[in-house]
């Protein structure tokens, strides 16, 4: 097992005493130490290092970089080898500040050297069915639009190890939700495709570090042979509520516990901000979603 | 760059005198040479490695490796933190072997050790919700669900990338969403979860090896800006057309060019094998889609 070095590596993260880095990542990431992992390699300490970037210096990508992210994006597994999904690289100052404004002003869209958007892509397939005079009817179904979303996510979160493996950083875009036609016409897409997500990249700004975020306790999320989350889950979650008010007050952050957070964003309409219109607007991209 | 060592490394990726793993591996993925990529390490080798694996030996996993990618599903991100997704491991074998029945009888369920199910879930969020004497309102909207798909995947992605660091393979198993019904009632899911996709994980079976998949030119999926797959791109699918010949050949598989596949996955309702009613299953799930 290895040891961190990272000297930009933030101090909440600083190794104890003889501790491992898969015992502080560990550590980190659930928000209090657990037994030392039996198992460990430098790829888990990169995924367990994942924390989302908002702060980023203005520097361009190092050369190559998005053919490689590009290629690991394609690397990742798709089902039935559809290839349902296309990738946009925007990179123009003024188009990368316009589609910030349709993602709730998230002012580091504009300040990242790259936005990547992530499509649900059935244009191609049906353009290639077209090509073979074929109808393309199953294209018309939920199940369709579904299988896109989830290449286009395997395929996104492919591409975002690959930045971090190479010393950048990222954060996922899900406001770009907020104004799907809008968005459409900015890329000029055509019917059948869906911007599903951004990807924000670019070397983060070591004087404002991002933090590794702890998540839920594992058996809250993580079940066997059965789905089992009830009233001992619940308890579960007012732990979790316990060790994110101890993140917030060592990182200086408002006090908020999880479950307000979560009551809060469910509650109503309010916290959707446009979203509560997406299954109009996929119709009205051309999704059938049958 | 490193030169791949594997001695169990397939055939095809046999490395010209003097090539690079990157330009290796981009040759394997492309299905043919590229120039020599500009930046590379270990974890690309590994991305771009990536074979979706249909043969396993009965063994075991290794102690912790279970927990280890949890971690690592768990450190991707997830939208607002909501966390939205769950996970089930099915190692009983009686179980298995039902939940791949109801997959479309795909042997490798049963074959390997452990079935990994990747669940949509909105009701731990609901539950926090109540527990808070608060509506849920915005889970019934169609983006709660999409949301949760998409935390899933990249969780899944997560956990698949740590899977094959070990020296292990997986595949994802997408008709799980053939029986969404059967399949919630076999794992105890309660209303607004839903079992999005499984991952079969083991060791694969060296005998047997798994050959990395050619894909689409990059210029066929990545555009700049805007949208662009048009005429060029139905050429690009051509070129790809001969490459999948090419290794289908090399594979002493039978020969189909990809647009025939795709025309014929795509024409009609028989290729769904059930997904047609995923929108119907879904509500009969409890989820709203409004």
């Amino acid at each position: 097992m290895n040891e961190l070095s990272s000297p930009s590596f933030p101090s909440s993260l600083a190794l104890h005493s003889g501790e491992t880095s898969g015992a502080s990542l560990l550590r980190a990431r659930y928000g209090h130490a657990l037994p030392a992992p039996a198992v460990w390699n430098e790829t888990l300490d990169l995924l367990l290092s994942h924390r989302s970037v908002r702060t980023y210096l203005p520097d361009t990508l190092p050369e190559g970089a998005i053919e490689a992210l590009v290629a690991a994006a394609q690397s990742a597994a798709s089902s039935s080898n559809l290839q349902a999904w296309s990738l946009i690289a925007v990179e123009d100052k003024a188009r990368k500040a316009r589609l910030a404004a349709l993602a709730g002003n998230q002012k580091h869209i504009i300040e990242a050297p790259l936005l990547l958007v992530w499509l649900v892509d059935l244009n191609r397939l049906s353009k290639i069915a077209d090509a073979r005079q074929q109808p393309a009817e199953a294209l018309e179904y939920f199940d369709s639009f579904l299988l896109g979303a989830v290449d286009a996510a395997l395929a996104a979160q492919n591409a975002l190890v690959a930045v971090e493996s190479l010393g950048l950083g990222g954060v996922y875009i899900g406001a770009l939700r907020n104004k799907p036609l809008e968005v459409a016409a900015e890329l000029g897409l055509p019917p059948n495709v869906f911007a599903l997500f951004g990807l924000v990249v670019g070397r983060p700004d070591p004087a404002r570090p991002a933090e590794i975020k702890p998540r839920l306790p594992r058996q809250a999320v993580f079940f066997r042979e059965q789905y089992s989350f009830g009233e001992a889950g619940l308890l579960d979650v007012e732990a979790y509520n316990e060790r994110v008010r101890a993140f917030q007050l060592e990182q200086g952050l408002p006090q908020q516990d999880w479950s307000e957070l979560i009551a809060n964003r469910v509650r109503g309409l309010g916290s959707l901000h446009g979203r509560e219109q997406l299954s109009d607007a996929l119709h009205q991209l051309g999704f059938g979603l049958k």
